[in-house]
């Protein structure tokens, strides 16, 4: 019988603003940063590891908001959450008291996705699999059983989740055979960031040509004409029969946001990525239905199922940039998951972020292999920033995620690298004084 | 040249748990409780208070948030604070690291409230004017350049805002005069709480109705049976001329809710509150639609200007309930007003707490002496709880606010009972050892 003793709660950060790696319109000059948790039992049984990402200030208040859940976790035995983890996540939740300064939003909420993500690395380390396998052995029901489908019902019950999964059962073995055998497709976003000269996105665009990327996103939400100046450059790096997507995160109102996509529409975007506020659902129906046929995407900011919902009932989006850390963690990713796939909208999950990429390739290998069973419209986020701290790191070859197999959710960060990085005493912090 | 030299902030907590004061279907022992700012000057102006509100764990969580937004208010003048409010809204919400833990939205937009409220107050205490009075003597022009429009001009843009405010001009001085004589029609909740015997009900609402109240709200979300009883109860004490409101905090599903309250429909409320998940713009405007003639009411969880647009824009809401701390403070909740003013939605902003009718008086005297220049469908909330602990607390006569006539926002804390209540250290929190 695991307990889990005790919750060990970390800051940490890492100076990326000094690059300007991961810039863009609205976050000019984030700190990629991490508040992380590793879960220890009292019987030798495997550590579970989990974060949440955010871009430094600000990452203090999610260390609080895990402190003030670890009273939640600490002292239960792993079986008693693993048994019914729809129960376990609406329990982590519904704390009278802290649901009030959410509900299933802000500090609290990304909290709760780096306890729930550790829960579910432990529980596959101690099932010898990775993630994404613990989940697709799964039977429907096992599944539909670590869900809480509290304020979704009007979009998915229990009861239409078992069916879908079931509708891909059929085919799951080979597509992950096939999976193990070509990868996942990805696409980089590493050239593209807004802070970079156009020599630095020049370069990079070749090297990731050269290295088998099809799908290449950009920066934009600046000055217009700007944005049309480095999206030509882009399109003379890699062409038009290679992919181009833009992201303007967030900077825009509705109407602006038509009419500065009819301005860079000869780029042939595939998609605006965040043109306005996260939380408007209406305002990105409202688009989508302006700019068609360039796609909507918006996610990475979406704070919870419900919203999810809402943008699903709404047609306001064309793919799903889920957040495995904005989310509470993977059972409110699987819920997402679902529903996106009943309402036909592919997952292209956000990838920007130190650890986000080693958490989403579950995600999407889970969604092709036993939900959607479908690769169309569907390319998984990924940024060549910071994977050198991670144990298990991911592994990209062509253009595509390689099935990771390493038991666990892949986000357990080097014994040094947390040091190192650990704010504000770290040494990676030191050296700024 | 006033300069802001030292933000003092307090984790402070009263424990309401123990007599189940603000007991309800969600928040089962709530302890009522304040992150609270005091901000000082350096030449002898006067200081600004402002508070939010939490129920107990998780006041840490906003207090930490605090402390991170700290350095951006910090060693600023007044002046440049009130000299362009729309553009301070927008540096305090906008810092590019802080942001991404919200945006808008969980501990740190709560803790923006605080801050803002108590520029709020310091300013209004150095006009020598209560805040209602400092908002209505001011143009439109002054008022709009308050206000930062970003995500909402598809609904209102500054220039139908000044129009909005210029319509009711006319009629100000009439409006302020009434009112004063008057006061503002109230209802109260304080006989209502899930967690009262029938015995305590029965009594407080002899006393309500003796008082001269007219309108009374009733918790409901338990066993359905259990709801009419009660309902049936309050019936008998209030008869059929006053006004029953119903409130389920949160805890059904959209078809649930359709279901429950045909079941209630007896007893003929005038709203059902928070009926569904307070994120589910789509779901409350379905709700709207199959419970009329029964209005629908939320806004105490709806954490920003997007998500009220929203609501605005899908008629999804008979009443809107803002919040005054959990929307971004006064500027946020005056652009709020303002939309829902433009839809013809009657504000009822959320009493339930400590401090909120403090607050809340000054934002429906402003909205009716200067935004909608009407009392219709317009009751403001009252909860009779923790007011001795105000050194300007709410005056109520015969059911109606009294005119706060003191300069500020209404909102500081006796010194002592602040000492008294801090958390853990205080003396109320000595005493449960």
């Amino acid at each position: 019988m695991t307990t889990i003793t005790r919750i060990d709660i970390q800051d940490i950060r890492f100076p990326t603003s000094r690059s300007l790696d991961g810039s863009d319109a609205m976050n000019a000059a984030p700190d990629y940063s991490a508040a992380y948790v590793i879960l220890h039992t009292d019987d030798g049984s495997p550590e579970g590891h989990g974060l949440t990402f955010t871009i430094g200030r600000g990452n203090e208040i999610v260390v609080t908001a895990l402190h003030s859940l670890a009273p939640l976790i600490e002292g239960r035995t792993l079986a008693s959450i693993t048994d019914n983890m729809g129960t376990f996540w609406r329990e982590i939740t519904g704390d009278s008291q802290l649901r009030w300064i959410g509900p299933d939003k802000g500090a609290i909420h990304l909290a709760t996705a780096a306890i729930v993500n550790a829960v579910w690395d432990m529980w596959a380390k101690r099932e010898g699999k990775p993630v994404w396998k613990l989940l697709v052995d799964m039977t429907p029901e096992q599944l539909v059983r670590c869900l809480d489908f509290r304020f979704v019902t009007d979009a998915l019950t229990p009861e239409e989740a078992i069916c879908l999964l079931r509708r891909q059962a059929p085919g799951k073995a080979a597509r992950e055979a096939e999976m193990r055998s070509d990868g996942y497709p990805g696409y980089t976003t590493s050239a593209g960031w807004l802070g970079y000269s156009d020599e630095k996105v020049r370069s990079l665009a070749r090297e990731a040509l050269a290295e088998g990327w099809t799908h290449f996103k950009q920066k934009i939400g600046g000055d217009i004409e700007e944005d049309a100046r480095r999206a030509a450059l882009l399109r003379e790096e890699i062409g038009w029969d290679n992919v181009l997507m833009m992201d303007a995160n967030q900077v825009w109102e509705v109407d602006e946001t038509v009419t500065k996509m009819r301005r860079l529409a000869e780029f042939d975007p595939l998609w605006i990525e965040e043109p306005t506020s996260p939380d408007d659902i209406l305002g990105h129906a409202e688009i989508r239905h302006r700019v068609a046929p360039i796609g909507v995407a918006t996610g990475e900011h979406c704070h919870n199922k419900v919203m999810f919902k809402q943008f699903f009932q709404a047609d306001a989006i064309d793919y799903c940039q889920l957040d495995a850390a904005r989310l509470g963690g993977l059972n409110e990713v699987i819920l997402v998951t679902l529903m996106a796939a009943k309402f036909g909208v592919p997952i292209c999950p956000h990838g920007g972020g130190v650890g986000l990429c080693e958490y989403t390739q579950h995600i999407s290998l889970f969604d092709y292999i036993a939900v959607s069973g479908s690769l169309e419209g569907r390319v998984l986020e990924y940024v060549d920033h910071l994977h050198e701290h991670f144990v298990d790191p991911v592994v990209i070859k062509r253009g595509r995620y390689q099935v990771p197999e390493a038991p666990g959710y892949s986000i357990a960060m080097h014994a040094e690298s947390q040091a190192q990085h650990r704010f504000p005493e770290g040494a990676a912090w030191q050296e700024e004084h």
